[in-house]
């Protein structure tokens, strides 16, 4: 097939915007603003010294650098440069950082000071040249790294961005998926662009005036798409928080006077918990949850705490990310993770069939399917995974849920989740929901472990809200009379914090290791 | 290089609105609306019955239809089905059309009623199957058409489009370019949905409550993309005009409330001549002018007229088509075409290079080259038509322009159409924007002559406002006081009509060829 000669790219949104808005505020992080203009040119300059040292079209260059403007510098220099920007979790110990720059074939990664204990452990690992951002002066001779802002000096800032052919990877995002290794999800241009577009068209409102709260950690595909990329392309501002905790988000959007706020669901636990103690709202107009299913009675909460609807959407580091959403401007069904995105198709089918997909009928529980021009370009170097996501033009999620007659979608769970209990099927999603709803309970997890008669069991590690004294009992028994008796949870433990992975998502599998 | 899984269909601009938009008004045709959901209903009858006669992905179908709503219709039930629209010039002759149809490979025109004498002989001549549309019941016993409104009863509608590689060709829509015999520039899904996309968010003003005047002939790029994709890709409104006359489309705009304008020159020059005997005037917010440069005095007369400015946009049918454009929300340049559509490139070549694409610094005349996600994916079947015009990745537009420092372009003319005459360069548009100053002239083409001692010859063909008397030689001294005695024209022939191509521009070939 003739791929034509149109081209793309990420490294545009940057561009435009510094043409469009530039004297627009960008990035706030702490009291420091940069517009749009100096973003881009600090971009530039970056891209001149990462070119200096051999970067151009197609190299991947890893880059570990938390939630402050550097990312964003970064991240579009590379892509200028017609590179890949393969994103490392802030979180990775050394062999993990490893095994991406390995696995992704980084030829340098750049890396913040703060990160730079693991990071530069990593690299040597690999044997990748690291190069650092963000070491201040008075550290930089006691350490052996050089600094890419001095690079970033000697050398001659680029002019524009190179022009990409729309398939040509823009990021390789690192995802566990269902199961193994982690996974590199190459997403192109086109799929990166094209999501940017629809959210602001039609899924968003998202205006230049708007500032929204950027603490959703930009390694992670929802915080670079829908907070970063989304925002930088509307010519809005983004307000970095380079480690979340709710009194500091709360703090920070009421200063800096956020309009939207985007989270996963721990992260407005954590908000609930600092409105409790502080008065003062910022003028938020929406807010956006995504990542993990959010139960239905945080978002009354939220709504009377803050005023404002949270619009929940869903979708995979595969899909770039967001495949359906509660769209802001119709009214959010809560519960519902909404309704597909412009162009994208959502379908269930038979969770059972592995070479093919069957499309079940509307209404009937099955496996999350998604198709359009949000899919990645597949697994870098891993033909037989791809051919096992993508069967039949569809996505397969591993997420079980039901579409509709309106097309809204519910996630009933993910399929690896899903608890075998003496022959039943339980869904922790809906055992969640129920503990949500008690007033004592800030955050849960239910999951299953074996049991000798009944196959598995059903437990729950419950976090309370501050002060509660609830028993593991109490919780039980009030599970018990809102869900069939097969359902409700047998053993509770009261923990002290839910384990949680890079993106703010609980790691069920850690529990599971732990109590199972 | 690996294409990935994601898909792209046009035809997604109209099932989306159906769902988004169902009960607003897509189409308005003299008294009769159709709302967005009828609208893909029927179009996904017919698609129905299209299918029933063999048509499905990769086909190429002739569309032979004026406009109104049957061109949607069947534009996007081929679509839908992943089909190939070619639609075919409403003026061309039998032998055209048949070229058209041979050079396209097409399965199958559709041909609506009006356009049935040459379309049919076009049809028999390719041996191209030929279904009607819009045959009245008292006629159709008498003419030997079968009805695709009749197929469409029999045949079991389509649920939805079948989705699309972006690369998969959508239309064929041919182009004369600047010689030879009309070529077919393949647009590809991706380019056509980019460009909606980037009209909306970036370029235009275009809201689900605005009212379009579809006057632009919907066989061509032009009104096929600003006016239809884009008005439908918002929801909004297109009010149909199937032929255009000044005074038709100004009673339209008052009595249907236009709120946008989208003309070529030509069509401005019918409205306000108009505007001169109807003192009514629809409550437009804005215009938007293309195809072909557009005087800045026109556009003046037109801002007093009907309060509303004209922001003029630039691009070919290669380019899908806009390029560039006085983005609505900026202060339009008039005179100028504007900057850059988003993620779009403008580049000034040196028009003496043919095999390779040299920049010329800012500021200096040269060809107009463009770079971005509007190019189309070549001629169909002309690969080396294909070479010459997309050289290192920029596509030659074949016209003389200026870069300014802020991005803005003037077109000053084509190459071809440079006039040179002893020794110097004169570009008729400079020439015809002093003529469109003058108060008696309506509208003006400037071309030259051969010449046996000058080489060309300067000469004018002038159009008057209607009761005007000026004489050719009153022009010609009205040019010599305005502009360098090298440029002024010699001859002045006044004339009723300018020779129109079919989508509103002036032919200069045939006025060469009559006065030459
Ligand atoms: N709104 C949501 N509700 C439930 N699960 C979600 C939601 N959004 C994302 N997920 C889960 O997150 C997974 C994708 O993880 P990741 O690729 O790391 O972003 C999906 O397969 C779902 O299991």
């Amino acid at each position: 097939m003739s791929t034509g000669f149109a081209t793309m790219s990420v490294a545009a949104i940057l561009a435009e915007s510094a043409t469009r808005f530039p004297d627009s505020v960008a990035v706030v992080v702490g009291p420091q603003q940069t517009t749009y203009r100096d973003l881009w040119r600090e971009a530039r300059e970056y891209a001149g010294a990462l070119k200096a040292r051999g970067i151009g079209p197609g190299d991947p260059v890893a880059v570990l650098i938390p939630n402050v403007a550097d990312f964003p510098r970064v991240y579009y220099a590379v892509l200028a440069l017609g590179g890949i920007v393969v994103p490392i979790h802030a979180l990775l110990k050394s062999e993990e950082i490893e095994y991406v720059l390995r696995d992704s074939g980084a030829k340098l990664i750049v890396c913040a000071a703060p990160l730079l204990g693991e990071g530069a452990k990593g690299a040597a690992l690999a044997a990748v040249e690291l190069v650092s951002v963000l070491i201040p002066d008075d550290k930089v001779d006691a350490l052996p790294f050089t600094r890419l802002e001095d690079e970033a000096r000697q050398a001659t800032a680029i002019e524009t961005y190179e022009p990409r052919h729309p398939f040509d990877t823009a990021t390789i995002l690192y995802t566990s998926g269902t199961t193994g290794r982690p996974k590199g999800a190459e997403g192109c241009h086109l799929a990166l662009v094209e999501q940017v577009n629809v959210l602001l068209l039609s899924t968003f409102d998202l205006r230049p005036e708007d500032r929204v709260l950027g603490c959703l950690p930009l390694f992670h595909t929802f915080g670079q798409t829908c907070a970063m990329n989304a925002t930088f392309r509307a010519g809005a501002t983004i307000v970095m928080v380079p480690r979340f905790d709710g009194d500091t988000a709360l703090g920070v959007m009421i200063e800096q006077q956020c309009t939207i706020f985007m989270g996963v669901p721990t992260m407005y636990i954590g908000l609930l918990d600092a409105a409790s103690r502080n008065v003062e709202r910022p003028p938020l107009r929406y807010a956006v949850s995504g990542g993990a299913a959010i139960p239905v009675a945080m978002i009354d909460k939220f709504r009377e705490a803050f005023g404002a609807d949270i619009f929940e959407g869903y979708g995979l580091t595969e899909t770039s990310p967001v495949a359906t959403f509660n769209h802001v401007g119709r009214v959010p069904r809560p519960g519902t993770v909404g309704q597909a995105l412009w162009g994208v198709e959502i379908g269930i089918g038979n969770p059972e069939l592995q070479e093919s997909v069957e499309l079940l009928p509307t209404g009937e529980l099955g496996e999350v399917l998604i198709r359009g021009h949000n899919l990645m370009k597949g697994y870098l170097n891993r033909p037989e995974e791809t051919a096992k996501a993508i069967v039949d033009g569809w996505f397969r999620t591993g997420d079980l849920g039901t579409l509709d007659d309106d097309g809204y979608l519910t996630i009933v769970d993910r399929t690896k989740d899903m608890i075998l209990r003496n022959g039943y099927n339980v869904y922790p999603r809906e055992v969640e929901e129920v503990l949500a709803r008690h007033p004592d309970v800030a955050n849960s997890a239910v999951f299953g472990i074996s049991h000798e008669t009944h196959g598995q069991e059903i437990m729950a590690a419950v976090m309370l809200r501050p002060g509660a004294q609830t028993s593991g009992q109490d919780l039980i028994d009030f599970t018990m009379e809102h869900i069939a008796s097969y359902k409700y949870p047998r053993h509770i433990q009261i923990v002290e914090a839910l384990p949680l992975g890079p993106s703010g998502k609980v790691l069920k599998r850690e529990l599971v290791a732990q109590y199972g």
